[in-house]
């Protein structure tokens, strides 16, 4: 099923692939004024920074618009399956909900690999345009393995 | 047991105290020359980021000292034990070891709630200066609940 924030986020997923990273990306929208404010993409390579996530970087990014770091009343969309750094930063940032595209069956602490927001007050839709997700995630790594 | 790492990051959980924040230090020291390469202090609130915690203000700061990603070789000293995020951004950016100083009973991903490091290439060693470490965070506390 199509949907606008997720596209969104493809769309930085594509920006990180054409700079060679791993394609993620992420947005954040709060639910009252369904504004997006925050955005983020993978730049690890590029920063050669380990936190530099799709995830954390859209966190960062919308902390920075409202001035707070409490994202309660916030939504994160994003095209793959947060790993354990990202799900913590998730539950540290106090989002409400998280909706994710493709699975990430090594790394995925969402619910692949581990459960991490099993007891916390945050609510997950997996699979959302998991295809699409999935492809541009496919053609990088078919690209790497080449 | 004195330890001139945990040392340190006492002092900067001091740093984060005297800035009133939550007091958590760290340090991140290469092997290889035993030098410290990254330092950092909880300032989540002085930033307005929920990011900003004593572990990763330590891993960017490594990461930019040798100008790369990945921590391998090197050992990370916390006066706390570490978040689910911390957790996991420990193991993404490949630090082989990690020296907590007080137990997180409500909150710690190492061993106290979860066990993020099961399964991983990384040793830990709980409870260094445990003393010294909980103290400054119990004065903490306490000051806020009167």
């Amino acid at each position: 099923m199509e949907n606008i924030y997720m596209r969104e986020a493809l769309t930085l997923a594509k920006k990180a692939l054409s700079m060679g990273e791993v394609p993620v990306g992420a947005v954040i929208v709060r639910k009252s004024d369904k504004k997006i404010i925050g955005k983020g993409y993978n730049r690890r390579e590029t920063e050669k920074n380990p936190l530099s996530h799709a995830e954390t970087e859209a966190i960062l990014q919308a902390s920075k618009t409202i001035g707070d770091w409490r994202l309660d009343g916030c939504a994160m969309y994003v095209t793959l399956e947060p790993c354990l750094m990202c799900a913590g930063a998730i539950i540290n940032s106090r989002l409400d909900e998280v909706y994710f595209g493709a699975f990430d069956k090594r790394a995925g602490a969402v619910c692949s690999q581990k459960e991490s927001f099993a007891g916390e007050n945050i609510t997950y839709y997996a699979g959302i345009m998991e295809d699409e997700c999935s492809a541009v995630l496919k053609d990088f790594f078919d690209k790497i393995r080449r």
